[in-house]
């Protein structure tokens, strides 16, 4: 390819909207262009790009047994009205009508709609397996998108969806599917974890993230550097951190703690270690035509609450943060100096499993500037109800016994869901057994956000000067830069030479003949990303050499200009050998 | 591919809501299924053939030096403002509110953000020409969607929008696309023509079509057998069929005709030749707060109205047929017997080309069975105003010159079109030229309507057994068809053996091994319409012969084992090697 013949739109600035790196980066490097919030261009380098994620995708889901199809994004509001996600679904929906006021969404997955397929077209187990997936255009009318293709509105994914007869036959596709993911990221190129989505070990997890790893990531893993095990810390499961409960040593002390509202402030000043206090969280449900239940919920004093797991505690699907009226009505008191002990009214205490085995411990004494020491369950209070209701923290023991966990920051680009038969049995989504008897298919769902990994590959490889693409995704793997390209028939000659050997070994060469400085033409290269160089100039030749720099090499190395397509072409292959 | 890993889902019954063989046929191979009206599923079956159309249209129009970029389905209405068609489109633009109420449209088309781009991006002549082109899926809400994807309301579109400096640079880029067409539907293995959608020269004309020939297109093309004339009979030149006019000869006589409404009626009672009778068609432009303007349109007795032609002459773009009540209020009849003379108030009277060189010719009295004879315009009317207002008919002379017109029916699957300046002004779109001044970029835009061509080239290639494909987007090009793949080790050995060979020609085959019955394999492939077919059977081999057959054999024939695989691969590279 000649830059003349492409479109180049590199540009000196990033966007005012644009707050994260790969954003910035793609917009100057001329990936992408805004047209609406969320929605952008995908101007030819990202096209490039994106070509080459969905190239990668397609072979390893063929070659895994996906059958590919293609689903419409206009979708009729009667599938979502039976799977009951008509309802369900957010204003992330984005529902309209046709001109003859019919009802339809612009699809964000497509559940229903190859649950409709399978339905019409699966009848006998014997047609099962089957596994569809489409490389599809998307909506999801975000409230806020932002961070250009991370959080857009019209994006690309691939979505597979999966019908198998039975549970058994589910989780042979979906460590396929797994399979299939780890051989997608590994090939482009990317520093990935896969973690569970819900309890951490893979065998019996009915939901994985793949998460690009990146310190600018939305998402929290924790893994276990000496075991396999990862999880989005949303899920991962957090051990007591005190094995078993030690007996009372100090008698139950009402101590003034005056403007120490905070855990960190009482330890500092009653002098004792953090992990001795508790901190007290109070939630609310709400009971139709009578006043709401509140809960008082125990964490230790340097831990956070977790939502995802306080909310499948029984009871506290619905939860809310109680209100400060409600805590003064419940507790005395305004929130700061929160405690089991003496509420106004009754509460429902849960502990987590640290707080349960704690003993000796400071709670507030429901009382402004006052905590209560040496607080002990059995004694002082009755026994709570237990559960893990709290973020695991670094140096948490590993859940799967090998370890202690360390935390990292991702980006999530892929998705393996055992949906079970919540589509099927809402859709009636049935085959007939082995005995004749209807059943519902049992499904998995399989989604990678296509245009998602472009930003997630751009938060884990830049610099000061723009985009370190993997050899897997760069819009082009190598780029000629010629020293006077229209002065010098050498070099001329020399550059075409390269670019046509180059071509011919199947390498993705640009020739950049648009007759920019030199200090141009590499600033754009280096914005854009393309992770080899060679420089063509004629005082080089006439030694016999030519440039080549590495987009992560600190400084240029001479090959002889003999050498220079092959060394080049070597280090696209090694980089490409996955 | 092995049958076996991929999924057919033929169907016995075609559809009911399906008119036409494509649409049926399409169904039926399990290439598409419908979601909703003019919204379909495709099918892995349809997919491949779509991707096959895809892969073309990109190579050529890579070829033709376009550069592949990607716009977004969700436009906001502010660019649709800008060009003015936010108010000019009719209800097939979808129009839909996001969740923050801002309006947008789902993209029938790319008009607008295209020439954003372009004016975000072109800031130099040097910078052109540019031609951005995009496979991409649009939505149109057709009031009628029927024909399957013929018509559809979500379909594939490559739309193409090139952007020159001036006029001249235009015609070059528009020559470009034109030649880029022509390769693209030749290399399809479709019978195709371009026609002018007006003026009926390549040199001259602003605008062409793509047809592809079938019985049951839904437009009529004029095309000369000896030239390389061709148009839409919507926009074909229709010459006057009388080149001077003759005396007149016959005195004017009214004369009854009763009964005798029409002009074939009239020609047989009178036993004159249809050709000396005349049409009336009466058309009524309104004016505000005043009554509507009456015209009287002659066309020769054997002559249909061109409407669009009709719509260009001054005073008509607005025109509309005139009521029964209209007629009798300026006629004094209804209509029957209507004619130019003796009106009862005045109407504007065009006369077709033909019409105005006619003489002694007979038209309706404006009185209930009876026509007036011997009319000669000068005598007895006074000189009309003349207009090419008729469909070309067979045997009319081309424009061009050079041999008589033949008429067939085409189904519209391309279109390139000089636009101009109409976006770039209104949207602002300009570029410095040589001279440093701002001038308005000069666009084209080329579309082809890639699920569309799948439709015509069934309509033009079935029979009674199914779909018969072009090589060049068949789903398959050769199925292997063996006789007791399970139960034969020399057939399923023979089979995997052809199936291993011509993969590694290149060749797109798929192996039956499901075990269906030779008669339903056999009839699922016809209906498919993959155009090889070998059938492998043991008492075959025990011969050493294979059996071969193509879609539009109507015998098989024996081909020696050894020699089976590469007659097919002669046979379908011979078919692509356009």
């Amino acid at each position: 390819m000649k830059a003349s013949r492409f479109f180049i739109g590199t540009l000196k600035e990033a966007p005012a909207d644009a707050e994260i790196v790969s954003h910035k980066l793609m917009v100057r490097a001329g990936m992408i262009r805004r047209v609406a919030g969320g929605i952008y261009n995908y101007l030819p380098v990202g096209l490039r790009s994106i070509r080459k994620v969905e190239a990668i995708v397609r072979e390893e889901m063929n070659r895994a047994g996906a059958i590919e199809l293609l689903m419409p994004s206009v979708q009729p509001a009667e599938l979502w009205q039976e799977s009951g996600r008509w309802v369900k679904y957010g204003p992330e929906l984005l529902r309209f009508k046709d001109r003859k006021q019919s009802d339809f969404v612009l699809g964000p997955t497509h559940e229903e709609v190859v649950t409709d397929i399978a339905r019409n077209q699966i009848k006998s187990y014997r047609q099962m397996p089957v596994n569809f997936y489409q490389v599809q255009t998307k909506f999801r009318d975000e409230i806020r998108p932002r961070f250009g293709v991370m959080r857009g509105r019209e994006f690309i994914m691939k979505d597979a969806y999966s019908f198998d007869k039975d549970t058994e036959g589910l989780k042979e596709t979906y460590r396929k599917m797994y399979d299939a993911y780890v051989r997608i990221f590994t090939r482009l190129g990317l520093e990935f974890r896969a973690v569970a989505a819900d309890n951490g070990s893979i065998g019996g997890s009915g939901s994985h993230e793949f998460h690009v790893i990146a310190d600018t990531g939305e998402d929290a893993i924790a893994y276990c550097p000496t075991s396999d095990y990862a999880a989005n810390v949303e899920a991962a499961d957090a051990l007591p951190l005190v094995s078993q409960r030690a007996a009372p040593t100090e008698p139950l002390t009402k101590t003034a703690t005056p403007g120490k509202a905070k855990c960190e402030q009482v330890a500092e000043y009653l002098n004792i270690p953090l992990e001795r206090t508790i901190k007290s969280i109070v939630l609310a449900t709400d009971n139709e035509g009578a006043e709401p239940t509140l809960w008082l919920l125990l964490l230790r004093g340097d831990h956070e609450l977790n939502e995802i797991k306080t909310a499948k505690q029984p009871g506290l699907a619905d939860f809310r943060f109680a209100t400060e009226a409600e805590i003064v009505a419940w507790f005395g008191t305004p929130p700061g100096y929160l405690g089991p002990l003496n509420t106004k009214k009754p509460v429902k205490v849960i502990a987590d499993s640290t707080v349960a085995n704690m003993s000796d411990f400071v709670v507030g004494s429901n009382e402004v500037d006052y905590h209560t020491t040496g607080v002990n369950w059995g004694r002082d209070l009755p026994e709570p109800a237990v559960a893990d209701i709290r973020n695991v923290v670094k140096g948490d023991p590993s859940p799967d016994g090998k370890g202690v966990l360390e935390l990292c920051r991702g980006i999530e680009v892929g998705h393996v869901f055992q949906l079970g038969t919540r589509y099927s049995v809402a859709m009636n989504a049935t085959y007939l057994d082995e005995t004749g008897k209807p059943q519902p298919m049992v499904m998995g769902c399989y989604g990678i956000g296509v245009t998602r990994i472009l930003g997630a590959a751009i938060e884990q490889n830049f610099d000061d000067k723009g985009i370190i693409w993997p050899e897997a995704i760069a819009p082009f793997e190598v780029v000629l830069c010629p020293m006077g390209y229209d002065r010098s028939d050498a070099v001329r000659e020399r550059a075409d030479k390269l670019h046509d050997e180059l071509m011919a070994a199947g390498i993705d060469v640009i020739l950049d003949d648009r007759g920019e400085r030199p200090g141009v033409m590499f600033a754009d290269w280096e914005l854009i990303g393309v992770p080899h160089r060679l420089v063509i100039g004629e005082r080089g030749l006439k030694d016999g050499k030519i440039e080549y720099q590495g987009r992560r090499d600190t400084e240029a190395t001479l090959l002889p200009v003999a050498a220079a397509a092959q060394t080049v072409i070597d280090k696209i292959k090694a980089a490409l050998a996955h």
